[in-house]
């Protein structure tokens, strides 16, 4: 593949492929970030909202709707990074912060019939992939152990593959470590319930903090562009930001370079 | 299908396949024993343990090898039912087991080099499916969420699913969910991860055991006929002893049932 890492250290050396790909070679099973990774939740969750809670909540914009209850993630899984609470499933924390948004919005969650918001909610069980994940994931599964390694709890993880036919070895993840990435366990404890030291198990995700993470406790990173996540004018993770194992355009490059 | 519970209550009322299923309507996700139900564990570790032992054991007959280390399994468990010890995976119980029945054939362990016993080890994650396995768990597959509910750990389970190709919608299990079989947690807590009660659950078993356990908990149960498990001169488990949601002939016999 022509593409490569241009953008932050000039042209790409004769020998950068081979750089790249070297710490792969102990690499056995490939573990993957799912929201923004491997599924494109904005769009995904944007339509199921606009459907949902349409009739609920005045002027409506569902992709600002979205957005709003994505930027309540990573602050709901502080508290239990911290101690604050004990694990719950990412399940609950989207319960929450669905009610969090709409309270922004200056909307009772109370004035919407419960049967709705548990409806709304499961939007995040109804997320589409990205249009190369399948094909890719499904060469890359004939050499390696494939595997989420995202927050989502199991059986979100498990309805987002079964409905999009997603070919997962096993659902791994928050849920299965008992903790939420970037927290050190949620990555060495899925290594050891693979069996695997660090080093034979690679994170492949579309966010440098992800993979800043893994390979700071050994796992092999890739990083996967997906410059669309966030919308047309996305501003974060457009360019790997760290000296990354691999960097490939989309699933279908990770396995053009690694099987 | 023609066949049925013939044998403990009589014949066969007209009635019997609508009462038979009727339990099933509320049934989401099927969960399915492993070792003798999904996998033939007896002819795979026998045909494992004659090409990794042949050099190390005096007078060696792997169908016995396998009888002996496979009664050594329930024992193990039970020290961590009875919470006599922290849970840890099969795997470590398996390796354990191995060289308790070298030692009770007057072969000591360390005479034999420890990669040999850890690839011999491995003998349980290269377990071949029933011929029928395969077939039916995609058609199961279609209809229901399938997962095993196996006291196998993830990896194991994984790597038998991986080689033979058992299209499984997540690995469940005693590692996820911290308990073995017949553990009343093993069973609440995998209907629980997947967000379901437990009759939206049924536990598909070769093992009277395993089924009894599961319906006092609420869920579904399903009784297939692995007459041959333990060889053919099996005693147990021939013929369902309880009253079970569902008997089958196979998994075949399962899909043209509930699917």
């Amino acid at each position: 593949m022509a593409s490569g890492r241009t953008d932050v250290d000039g042209p790409i050396h004769a020998d950068y492929r081979v750089t790249m790909t070297a710490g792969f070679d102990s690499v056995e099973a490939l573990v993957f970030d799912m929201f923004g990774t491997v599924v494109d939740w904005r769009s995904s969750v944007s339509a199921e909202v606009a459907v949902h809670l349409h009739d609920h909540v005045p002027d409506f914009v569902p992709l600002e709707f979205a957005d709003a209850w994505r930027a309540e993630y990573q602050p709901s899984m502080e508290r239990v990074r911290d101690g604050d609470r004990e694990f719950v499933r990412l399940d609950v924390l989207h319960r929450e912060n669905l009610e969090t948004v709409l309270r922004g919005l200056d909307v009772d969650p109370d004035s919407i019939p419960a049967p709705v918001l548990d409806e709304t909610n499961l939007a995040w069980h109804r997320l589409d992939p990205w249009p190369d994940a399948i094909a890719g994931l499904t060469r890359l599964k004939e050499q390696f152990i494939i595997a989420p390694l995202s927050n989502a709890n199991i059986r979100l993880a498990l309805d987002v593959a079964k409905r999009a036919g997603v070919p997962w070895d096993a659902i791994l993840g928050a849920e299965v470590a008992g903790a939420y990435k970037p927290d050190p366990d949620a990555y060495l404890r899925t290594a050891e319930i693979l069996g695997l030291e660090p080093h034979q198990v690679a994170m492949v995700a579309a966010h440098n903090s992800d993979l800043a993470a893994a390979q700071s406790l050994g796992l092999r990173t890739a990083f996967v562009r997906r410059p669309t996540e966030h919308g047309p004018d996305q501003t974060i993770d457009l360019e790997p930001t760290g000296d990354w194992d691999i960097i490939a355009e989309d699933f279908e490059d990770l396995a053009d370079r690694i099987v």
